[in-house]
């Protein structure tokens, strides 16, 4: 499937609608460097992030105005979105903190792209000592996470590519061959499946399973193995992030047990998921399963996050986001079970919110699959 | 040649003199996030910055601090630095910034790395609205860029290595072929001569050489073109960065004339080299051969960057930097000439000031190579 190139409109709408945000959160604008927000105002990914300042200024009191150092201007001008903004760029030796800074309200409210450079932040403190700034996250963290149909489209795409690896993984032969070896076979299959780029393959088997933070390793994977598999990138800019926990030959009693209390977990939550309830609820849904079964010390990180143009981003479902979930959202459901030194659980789709519920973009069977 | 690695001692000794500098600036400490910073203090890099927070606390009233999500505590005690420092784990739904902000002085002086998030920053600022916060390149940007043997050793393997793989490519066909193809091959020779990461190969042919921030593209390269070549990587975790223009068949005496003029700017900013001359200086003397040979409208970025852990780093060689050289620094000296819609010339060594002057860790000639 060809996907439609976004186009200025779309650029622009993205931009008119953060604006709206901006107004009602009683700001005065949005300062948005290189990223994912720029990527989505603009089309416009540099080469690298580095020390010379590339910053999008959307305010309330002026067309959007991007600023980028004048190695950089060939490059914006092929961007698909430039035409919706002015580009000004300015020369090694200038400096480009005063430039900025002339464009922005000196009393005024701006919220900054999360990732931007201290460095760049302090230097316009500097300039504009009476201008107040907050992150994105603390004051527009859900900017991107309602998604439009375009990149919705985009979203079950990945997935769908992601459940065609797993598909294929999963009648290759475990028993023998090492992590690193299943994770390479994961990352060639996201690639034949359309990925540009495959961001992680988690391949935990054993007790490497355990700590959720194992990527993959030399460790042979042997009969009698848990093997969890969590694996994403992205196809077409948007991403995939999905995990399922595989059995290589037949697993015991407590195996099934974890893994079924898991699997629960996951469904209870995904069944929660509608607009208007709080990020936390979906995150207290599934910690409840787990706790009630008695694995709760065993589930040690929250229960999702979203994502888009990264596979990692608002909302976070996760105790203390009190906000609520809205239609076009896009977010992992991720619960698991860590047994130390043994082995691990973990079960994820992506899900997006609907009007009247949640619609998984992983549609792979959640059974626990016996492998060889 | 294998490198010695870094021992808890290495980073140990790092720590006290980065403290004598920060005595030194009337500032309290030092807050190091996720990157070379953090390489360099103690030996950790995780997998990805993400918007969990990690930060180690240099200051000068207590010992180092490191705090990183509890996801990422296995990680931190694998790093060879790990021992210099004490490490305290947050887990997902408790407030990491409350932790570190009790971990600082309510009225502290700190120095942040540069491309520390600034989400990070201002949820610090908020919870300690007295204390100030600047950016490493505005107080302290020399802190990494004095090297010391063990380093110095890794950046001139690193520059042979980069030598040994323009020796290789001048031999390979030009004619005909991509730019990406030649891309490739050097890619392939860094690898070879044993770079684990290859940053960038800029082939710059014909007209796209005049762009200086072109990287390759499909143009086929033809008899009568120039081509810029600018590549480099990290060997054993240290950066190299050199660039030739090479001539395919013979050149004209313009495109003869102007290799010298930057090769000339290029001998004469080396030859500048030693302690106590400003960096902008080096900036100069380069500038004013290219100016008085008529093309000073040409040279249309700095003359250099230093280079380390990365290869974009302090000091930059820039009209506006006022700080003097020093025994140990390493840097690029690169001036070029970019005649728009026509072609480029750009020569790069590395560069490493010693007591009496420079030296040079790209050895290969600067005559304009004719390549078939």
């Amino acid at each position: 499937m060809t996907v439609r190139p976004f186009t200025v409109k779309d650029y622009t709408h993205r931009i008119e609608r953060a604006l709206a945000e901006v107004a009602a959160a009683g700001l005065t604008g949005l300062l948005v460097t290189p990223g994912p927000d720029l990527v989505y105002f603009t089309g416009y990914r540099p080469t690298a992030i580095t020390e010379r300042i590339t910053m999008l200024l959307l305010s309330l009191d002026r067309s959007p105005q991007l600023i980028v150092p004048t190695l950089e201007r060939g490059d914006v001008e092929a961007a698909a979105g430039v035409d919706a903004v002015t580009v000004t760029d300015w020369r090694d030796g200038a400096d480009p903190y005063t430039l900025t800074a002339g464009l922005l309200a000196p009393d005024g409210r701006y919220a900054v792209t999360d990732s931007a450079w201290a460095m760049h932040l302090l230097a316009l403190r500097q300039r504009l000592p009476a201008a107040w700034f907050t992150s994105m996250t603390e004051t527009l963290p859900m900017l991107r996470a309602v998604k439009d149909q375009a990149e919705l489209d985009r979203l079950a795409a990945a997935g769908a590519a992601a459940d065609a690896a797993y598909d294929e993984i999963v009648h290759a032969r475990f028993t023998g061959r090492s992590e690193e070896d299943i994770g390479t076979d994961l990352a060639g299959l996201l690639r034949a499946h359309g990925h540009s780029q495959v961001d992680f393959t988690v391949v935990g088997s054993g007790p490497n399973g355990a700590d959720p933070h194992h990527e993959m390793g030399p460790r042979a994977i042997r009969q009698g193995d848990m093997v969890v598999l969590d694996f994403g990138g992205l196809k077409d800019g948007y991403g995939s992030d999905t995990t399922r926990t595989v059995h290589v030959g037949e697993p015991t009693d407590t195996e099934r047990e974890v893994h079924e209390v898991v699997r629960r977990a996951q469904q209870a939550a995904f069944e929660a998921v509608r607009p208007g309830v709080s990020c936390e609820d979906i995150d207290r849904v599934a910690r409840t399963v787990i706790a009630d079964a008695g694995y709760g010390e065993y589930f040690i990180h929250r229960t999702g996050h979203g994502i888009g143009l990264t596979t990692h981003e608002p909302p976070y479902l996760v105790e203390g986001e009190h906000r609520p979930l809205v239609p076009g959202m896009c977010f992992s459901i991720e619960p698991g079970i860590y047994l130390s030194g043994r082995f691990g659980v973990r079960i994820e789709d992506i899900v997006t919110v609907t009007a009247t519920g949640g619609r998984r973009l992983n549609n792979t069977s959640h059974d626990l699959r016996v492998v060889a």
